[in-house]
């Protein structure tokens, strides 16, 4: 068995991997750190995961987590990332880290996370956007996209590639598990029921990530919805002039772009965030607006699997020469 | 006491104008119709409008609906207002459409709702946008705009009168009262909790309404999200080259453009569906991209008040010369 | 106009005050006090409550809002209440108590509360059950029930004064409002939505007030739903043997007791939480077990309006000569 | 790979079946069954179980049904499944039963669910509750438990078996999914959400199966709550005179009593429906009420899951000599 560790198991993004690695047949769990519940075993602090493991939570130090793992995954907030990397580079061992903290060059991480990335070394990181990025399985280091550009992207990246779009408003609505597992004043329940929250509305910074893969004017918003899990991104894309194309024009450009790709899964129907509910699929749909040049893609995610700890397995299966979709194909939980 | 007729007592809009209604000191309600619950007790039907009303709901013709009533709300669906109306205002009744009948030219019309007119004469229905049209007051026939362009077209109208606006793209959410009383699909809890559901993405019809009331490109896509009441509209503005404002230039013409509008309530924090539950209030908040073209302005509404039956009071207080706010002055229903 | 204090206006008790006391006709808020907002308005720390409330929240001395009030509300947490009360009532000011000091007799309170009550006065507050209690008319200090026992205790008060009751088991389900405005573990919506939480199942210091009022063995389990307002509690009501009565005599019993009491509301359908949200009503229905000795009454409030402010605000007519619906008169928000 | 066959295959009990049974590593379907929906492949009707599923819908005769399949999963109506049990069994086809139609004796299922029971022989059927009735492996014809009974009954059965119990009050809260697939007042968004129903709260069936397994005095009121899976059972259980036991000794007789039942999981914390999401497991947690005779037991279990198609598949697997728990070990889907 392969032996992956997670450093930061107590996040919602932690507690994914453990789920998800749990019904992986290759890969087992070697180490799971936190702090604050060192000593305790994981299954106390999280009952949903008895009896499906055994380890308590470890604090233990970089050194002796490359050590006992092939892989890490890092799954730490933005900034502490940065602290963790170099060493288990250093000692040669490959990581998928879930933070922001090396999808961005150096400069524009730094402007765009106003704080200094500490890591002096100007790492080759592939972004992990699996079906954008099949380099991963050579990486040494894997930056996983945030949860909206992974819905967003994968929404429109065919007509970009194909050269279509002039301008892309992407409009998400994101379960409130994305705010992870503290309560706040969004997440606190009489806010957000009966309610939908927009923020950071002209300034979120997961917008680098999306401009970074699609060259082409990109505006974002997003809110939160009164659900727990899912991201619905509504994709209003504006075409070029005279690149008007038929329903069955686009609908080729999809299936060819997505051709092998097990985990987009194109629609004829409105995709939901039931059927992906606990999945790694990412649904996408578009429709053409009658004499219109603006084509809206909608596109669901499941945003702590294929937008967080899906999506790093996944990376984890090329990475490690596994088939792309070991341990992760499940029908959705629906209803 | 004013005399007011309902006819169409057993939808949502009709339930909201009861209820406004009986708290209104000037007004009481003189006939509510129902077919189908002819004879039974208002509040027998709807238990949250007890001990308020005394009414039984009736199955009567329009003739005697107008002798009983000065003024009369027609609360049926579209295609159904147009039947009775002619008849009401051949006796000289004052008339209120919450329906969509009177609210586009007759080809219009016909065009968008794909279905006949049958009323053969072109009236002069105003629309019912308070704020917009203050002609309501001298109006023999008004026609009550619909849930999702009042959101719209109340948060960016300031920007396009000014002639600063390219481009409008509303992407609207809204609870799931805006869809009827009847158990469908999309309201069934399974399917519409933990979910946001687009529909109808480029061919809802409100975009017509949108398009009447304001010159400029807009494009449309409505969601529902698991909510009971309240829209809130994302309006993604582009302004024409040239036109960037500062926030105090564009806060002075909201300002302005609103000044003694009693019912827009201009915010520096993000509106809610919460703060404008159960009241006739449409908040607005707009925000500038930075270095960008983009200014997204959000407006909430309650979609049964301000999005239709409180709008339609509002239009019956300036029809008979009331103050405008007479009745609707509540706070919201937060948390 | 009768002038009304209020100590604590940031939590949900105290919001609620506001919200209420401003539709009141006969009553008006003369201070308003927050420590943490002192200088603030008001309608800028909520905005639902703009434009119809101008004061600022203060932080003055209970000398000076005795001074400056006919009545004072005491909306702090328990614990809190008995540092204001003795001081107030020095100064003849009658003082509706939201908290839970002075509902029990000083050694319960302790007991239950195991805290000490440090106002060394046993001070002859009535306990503010309005149904129950008419002569809060004239008392210098009420002590507004808790929410749970408010629907719990008019569940059932008419069976157990009839002596038929030998037992009576509360199962009550509450929206989380009632845990406060701050957020918490219960409240943070991944925790709560698609899920219910009980609580203190055998222990909830409520049962004080419900075995207080009701002389006959009670055992009380609450819960928490995924709901903001409202509580409905199943009473499941044991009768003494050899007194089954039929569903007249039960419905006499209950229509007898709450003669003229118009904010009970005997229902023949199963009453809802939406029927009362927003509201100062109680609904009660009862269901008799075939063959059975078990009688089940379900009953419904809005934790906030007949679980708190509304019934304060209710004992506060009584106190004042007004009538007892006075600024209280208004249908639920329903949908 | 044995061969299921599943009759009624659009329901969500159905459809668990399906999705359940996809993941299962020693069974296949053999054959799903609509007559609405012949002819459409299962994964365009159900989206969520793309690309899990290449069958498509039949409307095929028992007969074939029998010949196709080693084991039939009978998915149907009350009502309905005694129409298939008797062919399916004379051609020594094995069946489990997810109606009612084999859960009571035919005199008490008349009474009960107040129709004729047209299968005219009294079959052995044994009720598949696995935790109690081990039997079940050499069954030909096993009832599948009703989603209450589930957890009302795994909830008490080791103080009843321990003959401690004078008196069960069990009062449910259910998830709405239990009240199936299509639209209805009850399920309408605007009715559930905010709110919580409680229904036939003196008269619903499934208490007859209570009594059948636990012969003490039951009683019985479920209720809906704004969630779409799960019930949460809450008994209130009453001890025998003199039969105060410690904590330690309850605990001792439930870890005796489900020894090896690895389904169950006896909890020090509160259970909730996220912990069994999607899941098989029924969590149950017991507190003592201090100087009482009241136990309070809570059990949760996803209703479709342990409540309904991951108990059919776990009596399955007794069945046909597997693991008990094999296909069905995976962890609850929390948040």
């Amino acid at each position: 068995m392969i032996e992956a560790g997670i450093i930061g198991g107590t996040g919602y993004t932690g507690l994914e991997l453990i789920r998800l690695l749990l019904m992986h047949p290759k890969v087992k769990i070697s180490v799971v750190t936190s702090r604050r519940h060192k000593g305790k075993k994981v299954s106390d602090v999280n009952p949903h995961l008895f009896p499906f493991i055994e380890l308590e939570y470890e604090d233990v130090d970089t050194k002796e987590i490359a050590d006992r793992s092939d892989i890490v995954f890092a799954a730490v907030p933005h900034g502490s990332a940065m602290k963790y990397v170099p060493e288990l580079m250093e000692r040669g061992t490959r990581v998928i880290d879930l933070s922001a903290d090396y999808r961005l060059k150096r400069e524009e991480y730094e402007r765009v996370y106003k704080r200094e990335h500490t890591d002096r070394e100007e790492r080759d990181a592939v972004y992990g956007l699996t079906e954008l990025h099949p380099e991963v399985a050579d990486a040494a280091l894997v930056a996983n996209p945030g949860c909206y550009p992974t819905g967003a992207i994968l929404a429109v990246a065919p007509l970009v590639n194909e050269g279509l779009v002039k301008q892309v408003i992407f409009d998400s609505k994101s379960g409130i598990s994305g705010g992870g597992v503290e309560p706040s004043e969004v997440s606190h329940f009489p806010n957000l029921a009966e309610n939908i929250i927009p923020y950071e509305v002209t300034t979120h910074r997961h917008v680098a990530e999306m401009r970074r893969e699609l060259p082409v004017p990109i505006s974002f918003t997003p809110h939160v919805i009164p659900s727990i899990r899912g991201i619905l991104t509504t994709a209003h894309v504006f075409l070029n002039e005279g690149e008007l194309k038929t329903y069955e024009e686009l609908d080729s450009i999809y299936r060819q772009f997505y051709e092998g790709k097990r985990f987009i899964r194109l629609r004829k129907g409105m995709p939901s965030l039931s059927s992906v509910r606990g999945t790694n699929f990412c649904d996408i749909r578009f429709e053409i607006e009658k004499d219109g040049d603006r084509i809206v893609v909608i596109s669901t995610i499941d945003n702590l699997v294929k937008g967080g700890s899906g999506q790093a397995i996944q990376n984890m299966n090329l990475m490690l020469g596994l088939d792309e979709g070991e341990g992760l194909m499940f029908p959705g939980l629906a209803p």
